[in-house]
């Protein structure tokens, strides 16, 4: 069989390593071309030391890809830089997923009111799908531009959703406590990423204005019908990886409820979905790294009448890079878990 | 002037030597003894090495110090065990400051509830204080003796507190979210406190029914009047010290608020305690590290209508080592600051 | 095409856990039985959550595994416990790779000398093969019982083994300066192990006395005819996998001698050993987690007269479960490779 | 009685802080003004937000110092730059305990061939004396500049010196391996220094051609009058502070030795010296975290009749700003453990 000939479009950040990580390993994907604006000429494995005889490809400039002949095109860059590439490439004839955020909300004024900055290329929202495989797969293996969604939101929107479908909960008062591991904040050197600002420390930043709370209200309503809002606050852990969301909502339904019954209601709710893991211990996100799976434990307290869900996944895995391999699976036909039958390195 | 001649009973644990610490340090403190029932006779430095040459003194049995005309004592034992020595020394001259949750609560009926053992010597709640001194200082001041808040209590309840006293919130749905660093879980080798267990990890634990909830609830109430009700559920952050709370209350009071204006209430608030800090900027862990401060930033969200209250300490410090010293120069008359003015280790 | 059905012997540990994910990822192996004594009738995945949904089996009793029709056993249990199974199964079908100490060194005198304590079958000592494929690959091919190297041997002899065999420096002064990270003290909860002892925290152990410096001479002894003598010291680093060995010899060859010329030979006794990779770069742990790659980087120092080399593994892949996963392919005539196409989860 | 007037220059740094740190808390110090030529006007808290409420001072620029009638001033800026200041300040009336490198060595020529730049103020090196009073202490007391040594050859210097002294070894093929937190590549943000490169990895760096070399070699020649010659390579540790030597020596006396030996020997040598532990046990680096010891270890190992030696100390205290408090001590007559009498944090 031939295989799916890709690019990344972007090379020196955590994303784009992750890609190459997981293209190399995939049966079924060629990784043709690597880009980089900064580094072309240098050797991919110069920037990460890690493919060292693995993948020593030269870098090239993202506007030589159109010679190569490409299937996919992974977007690794910063938003705002994302929508650049969107319309230059509008009529090519390969497929994009998107990791920025350019395209992820429902509308421009959204963007731009969270994202502070004008959208250049707004025509790419009619025909971009919000890449949730666990919601959308029928719409991204058609489509021909996914946004992947925001670590955070992956995290936060699937513990969510099964109690706003099946009306447990007041959607309008949901607390997202959320804790993400330092690749989050991206590889670019500045003072609050530095060794000695993270390591034994632990903070909250951006709450109540983090654009993520949007992508996740946004997503919750638009597939539930139902006006969620959410107080998302997102914590910077001293690990590398993972997020956990714990997640608070007051039951408004008058089912009884327990632990068991929330548990039972969970499974149903995702089923098929080979990625998501219905927990019978609290989960910790050493149990996730490397993987692509997005683990859930939700309980109920009966004192308080309050549902919390634990949500973890990798944020560099379900919360980009793994997440963008499957959507690519799903918009080329392939089995969904293609490439991501992996098991977490842990310890 | 005379100093104050103190014994630590239960020298193995990390309260124990954060004890041993702040003892050396104190102006007016002796360390006259230390107890160990498992390693009587060993070198107190032999078991906690970074003590060499600086308190080399010789384990004794908890039985012993009486003969030593002791001040006071400090019990650095588990809860349960505590009992058993206020019982004995329920006749004797030395004050006592018990780090143990065994007469933390309102009444021993609730105590046997909450931690699943019956209570064997429940006429000390009669006369037990309950050692946070910004709400009683003055009963500490005259207490023989005082039961050491837990630490995820310290930090949750200085950090509501503002915002009950002020008719602000909701009281009967409150959410705290805990994240506690690895030496809250004692020093005894489990599987759970492993080092690769933790390290790289985060996992929420006991949620929904973790002991220091109602000690939250009791305080809060008895000292505002308003019956308080909480969801707690505490982390497992992979560092060693360090608890950060994240609380979450819905504003129902009708007056204006803003964040500037929240900040102000609190300064007002605690506007005499020399170990509160209204934090300018979101506080990290890091920056109470060692120290016995309590650092506070709260935050209204107008588009959610809830006010999320971050709240930092150093759960040896002001969590447990620190506040018992601090428990101590009230009991003494000395001031309250002394041995105290520490400044974090950073980095 | 039929697969290996294997066994892992000893489930609980680091190395049980490590060989379940290599085998399970595996394209010719089936994980048909692992055994624990201390907790069969549980779940696998009930000690290792990482595995939940991945792999459940059941664990059974090692004396179980005989009907199960197996080909090949990976011990995964302590020194002293493998040489039990090993006599108890001496005429059995299955072949054997020893992760223990038992059979590495030349002789049970040595052994008991060094493991201080006595061995109880020792013919099989006649038998074993030590698994270092860059060594041994056509005895290892050949062997039904396979002693698999220690961590810090492999790291160790792979970095000097060049400069012995190419009679470049005193092979009886060589000082080798190793460490590694904290799983290679165990899973077994423990004072040393606990997380606060090793967070933040970097000692040397055992400096004199560790047993792997016997079998760091004897293997460089047997495989270059010199007399090698080595000062081997080990230090517990705060990460949970990986060792890097520094390595210090004193050139003796007259030849002109630089780094270049360094690197050109060790590519040269390393050409055709698809794990070695001689890096341009000064390398680190982190490049080669979860993989089964020895990264090499010799220098030499003029000032001095020094050679140094840096030697970096995976302990639980290199230096234990992906090596016994070679030795298994040798074992079997699979592609070298087999199962171990990994790139380092990093970061 | 009157306290020592004193000034950081250079306050944005991990040096700058730390020297904050143990002048706020001297008892014969006050921290008269710190300056900072970029961020002049700022509040130094809210850089180093750990001291709000304790430390908030406005930065001043290095040229408004003269005003203050300042009595000592630490210079806490990189090397290349000390010397500006040092000549812009040579008529002053105030002292100063240079933190950098610029006047450490013998002479500027190998200044200049180490560092790899052109000294600009060469006479200071007629009068600068290098601040280690375990052996200079009596030219420190008189000295009005002092150059504070380098953190790994403090670790180096004081773990060696014994053996030369004795003529135990041969002081021509020394070897330090040595192991270094990360606050040691100083506050600046660049990749190398950013969380998930130190976190989870270990590496060694400047193999052969480190700057502290010379100066371990230097200051041992000159204090011993046997030419030293050693083989220094330093590695980058996870861990915030701490540096741990691991020094290897041939022994070449012809007398009896054994660890007791040499421990004897070791607490002769350093019998006075308020700083220095013979530690029973071998020292880990978080037994030292925050004081200004150096715990040293030594052992000898018949078999291969090599000396090992572990020295650990704080890279930030005894490795900087600790040792030129320490010095200071000296020079304004002080005790010398005045404002140090410091219990590590530990855990």
């Amino acid at each position: 069989m031939t295989k799916i000939k890709t690019a990344i479009v972007g090379a020196t950040g955590f994303t784009g390593s992750e890609l190459a990580r997981l293209i190399a390993l995939h049966p079924s994907m060629d990784l043709v071309a690597i880009t980089s604006e900064s580094s072309a000429g240098e050797k991919f494995s110069s920037i990460h030391p890690q493919f060292f005889g693995l993948v020593d490809q030269i870098l090239i400039r993202a506007d030589e890809i159109e010679e190569k002949n490409i299937d996919l095109v992974f977007l690794a860059v910063p938003h705002g830089v994302s929508m650049h590439y969107i319309e230059l490439w509008k009529n090519a004839d390969f497929k994009i997923v998107d990791l920025s955020g350019d395209y992820r909300l429902n509308d421009p004024e959204t963007y731009e009111s969270w994202y502070g900055k004008k959208h250049s290329f707004t025509e790419a929202f009619d025909y971009a799908v919000y890449g949730l495989p666990e919601f959308f797969s029928k719409e991204i293996s058609k489509a021909r531009l996914v946004a992947n969604p925001g670590c955070y939101p992956t995290s936060s929107i699937l513990g969510v959703y099964p109690l706003i479908k099946e009306n447990l909960v007041d959607a309008n008062r949901i607390v997202i406590d959320s804790k993400s591991g330092a690749t989050g904040a991206g590889i670019k050197a500045k003072s609050g990423t530095l060794y000695s600002q993270i390591n034994e420390n632990f903070n909250a930043y951006a709450i109540g204005n983090h654009r993520h709370t949007v992508e996740i209200e946004q997503i919750l309503t638009g597939k539930t019908k139902s006006a969620t809002k959410v107080q998302f606050t997102p914590h910077l852990l001293p690990v590398d990886r993972g997020i956990l969301s714990t997640i608070y909502a007051q039951k408004t339904a008058e089912m009884e409820l327990n632990t068991q019954r929330l548990h039972e209601l969970y499974r149903e709710v995702y089923a098929d979905q080979p990625f998501i893991r219905i927990r019978e211990e609290v989960p910790g996100i050493k149990e996730v790294r490397g993987t692509n799976f997005c683990d859930l434990y939700p309980t109920y307290d009966p004192r308080t009448n309050n549902i919390i869900v634990i949500s973890t996944i990798d944020n560099l895995m379900k919360g980009a890079a793994g997440q963008a391999i499957h959507n690519a699976n799903l918009m080329f036909g392939l089995k969904e878990t293609a490439g991501l039958d992996l098991i977490s390195l842990k310890p």
